[in-house]
């Protein structure tokens, strides 16, 4: 399981774009940052209770975008066959150049 | 290039469950079942204006998903270094298993 941070800074990875600016920015000080409410609060000049509210909304718009579309979960499986497909080619020497593209596969995402 | 028909049927598949329900009902039927205008109207009991309406707007909010996340754009390029890979592995034994690990791979998407 991914801890909470980790998960939501990869939901901002894949549904960010479908967010507000405003919602960008509180989503990116909190998660990726790692600014406390206050410090957010203080740098965008709105309440504590604002940026409370913006990444309490933010956190169920990227829920909801995963529910509906799964883009993490394929991610995680995508890697997960990519590791498969490394293991089938054990001891090859066309395993480096299946590797290379398949981080270029898994670079898509 | 992808015709309009085929390429608003690739962005319904990755994006339909984000439009409103009016708007993936008009969609299937105009785009996959490929009813008229005026067919739509009346099974649905709106206005041809309305059911043009919504094709149009529902196309636009597909074309605007798929500027911001380019899930249709990724899925040709997955597509593309799949073969490489396939490719690479030309002759060789372990071939039609990572064929079927990458078929699993692409219907992901």
């Amino acid at each position: 399981m991914l801890d909470e941070t980790t998960r939501m800074n990869l939901l901002y990875d894949f549904y960010g774009p479908l967010l507000t600016g405003r919602q960008r920015n509180v989503m990116e000080l909190y998660f990726h940052e790692d600014w406390s409410f206050g410090e957010i609060a203080d740098h965008l000049g709105i309440s504590r209770q604002g940026v409370f509210e913006a990444v309490k909304r933010s956190r169920t718009v990227l829920e909801d975008l995963e529910k509906e579309l799964g883009l993490l979960s394929k991610h995680i499986r995508r890697k997960e066959i990519a590791e498969a497909i490394l293991d089938q080619l054990e001891g090859l020497p066309e395993k480096e150049a299946v590797r290379r593209l398949l981080d270029e596969l898994l670079e898509l995402d």
